[in-house]
């Protein structure tokens, strides 16, 4: 049976990420503290994957993701999945929305759900918790600091706690990414709407590194969804590039782009080609299509086997 | 008297960033529960200025302050703070190192020092905050849940508590940025180390606008810092950069590739040119200094004034 | 009185192109035996301008105008001439084509009527002159070498020379182009449809260092419709570059181009912006338009005519 | 025993070209009368390769010659070789130079010597000629209109003619460059110091096109050393590019540039990578050398060898 751990505690957003995993319902789930706990239990082979979130998400994560998978031993993303972000209050038995004083969450919850709050329970108190899971379940205590919790749907039914106002969140359709990490052993296959995750360390800092990096993208047609500049932490101005491309590294054009970037950073990490989560297609310019690419490179081998001149007395 | 906001409460590293200001220590000093509120103080003109973190604070905030100063009523940074982030375990009077069964501190504070507790307190547990300051505060309540707190050592002082052990970060030099935020009322003096921060929309989702928006840095010979791509929030796959430049919209390179970004990109914003903390600079190649960009336009100047032909009886 | 010199002798397709000038007709037209002697009775001030040919031309002298107009005192192109190049074949009085033995003419019109003279008069002799109208007025001498001539239907009907034979190129609808040079004193007005002629000396000879100019057309959207690298003279891979770009220096984006290019390159000339003899009008992106260029001034302007922070006690 | 055209008559700096090949003092060379001519043993057969001047000749034949290679049936470059061009000037037995009064040579070489004919014999007159050969072998003639003729040692040497000046070309140094055509069966082999000539045609006529095509010599690192546009002649604004540049197509940086101009403009020509006569070495970056592309290409395959992920019951 396959393992997987995930940000936790049970009934997080990252939980219901994991839960989108094909036979994840039925595996072990183990929930960690933390993004980098979650990422070791992989390194060391106690799961086969782990669930983090990537962005944005209301649990954080997203600095320390990027910074965990960049450094240390190699994982490879295999996965993206994505979650609607539905806030729900919910409440001690028998508690009433206008008896509320004390309201428990993740600060990141609390802030997406100030326009609600202020409105509807102005004189409610923040109380900061670790997670919105650990906020709803520490409900059930009884010696609870707090009347009601901010924290998912999931949680909320899993918990059987009384649900008191649903879709409080101020943003309508807001949505987070979580990524599915396993060890560097995989490549999902090529679906035709992938994305390639990238950890490139810049070269030399002067202007135009970048450009000669953001070029190899360029120059082949693949197209960036998310490049962020990251400190290394080793001195201050030195910088990795983290970057989504469009594309499978099956793509040609992917491949190619990837030798280019090798050869000017050869210290760079693949971190993995996965299915797009959104489905979302992209145009392939004709003349950076597989077939182009296999067309240029038969027509350079057929010139290379030519003899050589003078092998027929001449020149 | 001039007035600041600041993310609070009284003795975050924020607060410490702001008594770097000149004359902050006599002005009056307004903490703030958000990076919002903070800003909001600014707009409003209840205080002439706010002192916020941008990069990799302990505090949070940096996702947070970027969207912040992207959106809503304009705002300029006229300032820029770095602050080493040196942590101290403080506890109740009468605490000892051994007796500790719950710290508290905020979720990225604790994060930073696991190294250290796992070695020293390894039974310890970790009670969440809103901040590392107010964990620090509310051991001087009877009632406190816990016995220690992480905090800095600027609130330490300030309160008076038994410091039970000093830097404890798990990164020796950690150091967190801060930016002082005024109305867009505000132009600091070119120093010659300095840095313009920039929110530029990506005009068109196609491989190679980023490269064009790029380019205008590139080709002027303008170096950048630090690059993100930010979601905008309206639709998945709609962005906006969030961009660091080397010099001042008083240099002419600098001032030449923000008109070459406005055409291509007329909603961006300039949030600021101002001094570098790091006060390190950076090398102007001949042919973008001021004087190159002074005599190319005389250059051109000089052909324009031309009288047309024809005007004498030729062409 | 106009007076004009053109690569003589009379009747040659560059007095053709001459005389499409407005007022030209009329006007003292000197011939010269080169395009070097043309030229120089421009900087002489003998003449207001010489009509020299500049590409593809039948009397050559391609490579030698852009030379010529490349060095020495700098000079001015105000107009652009594209003469229809059709040949005749012209015979002695009473000649009849079977009777042809000897045919003079330039070598180079020689070998654009090869196809003719192959099929038409095979056991014709070539005979070379110095230019095509030298071979016909020859014909008039007692004692010419030869029984025929190819030369332009102007010097044929100019000398009243039995035609034997017309249109006897073999391209249909060959065109050569011709410039007409004056001093540097005069600008064409913009007419919409124009273009800007350049010489610019590599700065350096890097991979990227022809990319670098080459993108400061590009960065502004100015295509380009000619460029030739040519030897300096000065020592082996030493090169400058001859480019007509699409626009008019009055254009802002050419104008911004130029500008650029005097950065990296500041001993560039610039050699004349004058009406495109094709009328071909180009796309102006919206970005590159003339509009865009004053609004991003405009912006930049008000930035930094902000009062210096500090001023008002803050920051 | 080979055999090998070139453009004459006898004792043409062209033929002086050919005798630097090796073996060809002995082989069959045959004068061919134009730079087509010479091609068309090579496409017939007849010959097994042509020299022909492709620089600067003074016998003419540049662009001739560029166009040329550039369409009908394929050829290949082989060689390339540099002559000094040095001219003479010779006379009829007994000839003084006071007493000249007629100087038949080619217009090329009659405009290199201007400087030397104005100041030495300002009163002889100019007779045109097809070729410096054919001025000279005229001399022998006893009808000859000339008295003296300005062509090369070689010619001068082999017909035993009168040398009255020595090296009266305007440029001292003058150097021309020729190039030796086969079939487009030969591929010369790898010296370290090598030319690649190209002709692309320009896949659309936008800004930025021809940038495209040269991004892909830049990304590789890759100098060109010539650039000319040509008009195509089939419409106007259509044009090819002819290239040089710096290495062989087994130099892996060229082969992936060529890669990448294939993808670009399908329809471009190879038209030979051989030594450079000048034998002037080029640097090429750490990132763009033969090691930097095989590391580059194994760390993509071992990449792609991964087994799909899913195999093992995960994500």
């Amino acid at each position: 049976m396959s393992s997987y751990a995930y940000l936790g505690p049970e009934g997080t957003f990252t939980e219901a990420a994991l839960l989108q995993v094909p036979g994840a319902e039925n595996a072990e789930r183990v929930p960690a503290t933390t993004v980098n706990a979650a990422l070791d239990m992989v390194r060391s082979g106690r799961v086969k994957a782990a669930m983090v979130p990537i962005e944005n998400s209301v649990e954080g994560g997203v600095s320390a993701t990027l910074d965990a998978i960049a450094q240390g031993e190699q994982l490879r993303i295999i996965r993206e999945v994505l979650v609607p972000i539905s806030f729900v209050l919910v409440g001690k038995p028998g508690m009433e929305l206008a008896a509320i004083r004390f309201v428990a969450t993740h600060g990141h919850a609390w802030a997406q759900c100030r326009g609600w709050t202020e409105k509807n329970i102005p004189a409610a108190e923040y109380i900061p918790a670790s997670s919105t899971a650990a906020a709803a379940h520490e409900l059930l205590d009884d010696g609870a600091d707090h009347d009601a919790a901010i924290c998912s749907p999931l949680v909320a039914s899993r918990l059987g706690l009384t649900v008191l106002a649903e879709h409080i969140g101020d943003v309508a359709d807001a949505v987070t990414r979580f990524i599915l990490v396993s060890k560097p052993d995989f490549l999902p296959e090529r679906t035709g709407a992938d994305k390639t995750t990238l950890v490139i360390p810049l070269p030399e800092d002067h202007p135009g590194a970048l450009m000669e990096i953001l070029d190899q993208f360029a120059a082949r047609g693949v197209n960036l969804s998310r490049i962020e500049s990251r400190p290394t932490g080793l001195f201050l101005g030195d910088y990795f590039f983290s970057i989504d491309a469009d594309g499978h590294i099956a793509d040609a054009r992917v491949a190619d782009a990837l030798q280019g970037l090798h050869r000017i950073s050869p210290g760079l990490r693949f971190l993995g080609s996965y299915a797009r989560a959104d489905r979302r297609e992209y145009e392939v310019a004709r003349h950076t299509s597989d077939q182009a690419f296999e067309a240029a490179q038969g027509w350079v081998r057929s010139i290379l086997v030519s003899p050589a001149a003078g092998s027929e007395d001449i020149g």
